[in-house]
């Protein structure tokens, strides 16, 4: 559950509202102008009650039974997500999985922007991934002020994870999105979001294992 | 918050436990044997007491102060996930993010085991990649059949996302772990995991934006 100074909703409305999106991108780019509520409902793959009920959370927008302009719907949710700006990406650790990350695709489209990839090898620094030049650690401050960093993405072996972070931390940077499969300590002002492919797996499992109310 | 009918707890606990068993496989292999409390923390990265109260949730193991066997620890956090026996994987979509997930080494020393992949790419059917074969989804049921598979991860193209979600909820599999950025429709009896990095940076910006009670 999330509260902001509004209103409460569940941290999915935000995963929806990001994915709604996305898809709105992908439909802008179409040459697609306007929308029904009906098409918004096929596209998105929820009933158009849903959709409103996630946008009311934020306001008012649009009218039952009435269409909505791709553009200004789009503008709506970059709003609300405050992705209405560019946000600047640190790639931490440019190993496998960090040099896939400075590549992902997903990204077009989005406000999102790779700026800085860091690591300790002394064979990776100096490289350039993708066009993103690999910034030695000892670097770290001087760099994330040089690129306004916004967020860091963590992809270091878990033995590195929580200095990492420290560093990520002590430069001011206030949110993470952290690959390693270990447990990190931030002070309370600053957001982490995991992503780990096994813990999500066995997460399912426990759910298919447990009498769990939903 | 997840309830089994013993207890009520958060999906935070469930994902610690996760990386606590990753953790302790991987101190398993260096021929650790025994671990003390404060071990438990500095490898962990928690406090003691914060691993002791993750546990109790789940019954009485180990007491303060005195130290813990790794495999017994290693059997009761598989027990509880119930990740004590082996859980087969399908991976739905063998395009570039499908094949690298078939290829994923974060599986190693846990048991989760691809087993089969799909597509309806008649150049990827029938191919093998890192030793899985890719059947045709035409070929579904029977092969979730054959293999047993028990999970399936969801990597294809938005476009088809609904309609492999819908094969994979009528062959009775029970759980869908998610990397297309969709709304999936699914019965309440089925259990999904989403796992999309632009929706996490986008919610992390949105929790940058916005004065949330944490």
């Amino acid at each position: 559950m999330i509260c902001t100074n509004k209103n409460c909703f569940s941290t999915e409305t935000i995963r929806r509202l990001s994915v709604y999106l996305q898809n709105l991108r992908r439909i802008r780019e179409t040459g697609t102008h306007t929308i029904s509520s009906r098409e918004i409902g096929a596209i998105l793959n929820v009933t158009p009650a849903q959709f409103r009920k996630d946008l009311s959370y934020f306001g008012e927008f649009g009218r039952r039974g009435v269409g909505y302009e791709t553009d200004q719907l789009i503008s709506v949710l970059e709003h609300i997500l405050g992705v209405n700006k560019a946000y600047y990406i640190g790639i931490v650790g440019a190993g496998r999985l960090g040099r896939a990350l400075i590549n992902y695709h997903g990204f077009a489209g989005s406000n999102i922007r790779v700026r800085a990839a860091f690591d300790v090898d002394p064979e990776k620094i100096g490289t350039v991934v993708h066009g993103i030049t690999v910034y030695a650690m000892d670097d770290f401050f001087a760099t994330v002020r040089e690129h306004g960093i916004d967020i860091c993405v963590l992809s270091v072996p878990v033995e590195g994870a929580q200095q990492a972070t420290n560093s990520i931390v002590a430069a001011g940077v206030k949110a993470i999105l952290n690959f390693s499969p270990v447990i990190l300590q931030v002070p309370d002002t600053v957001y982490i979001q995991n992503i780990d492919m096994l813990s999500e797996l066995e997460r399912l499992i426990f759910y298919l294992n447990n009498d769990t109310s939903r």
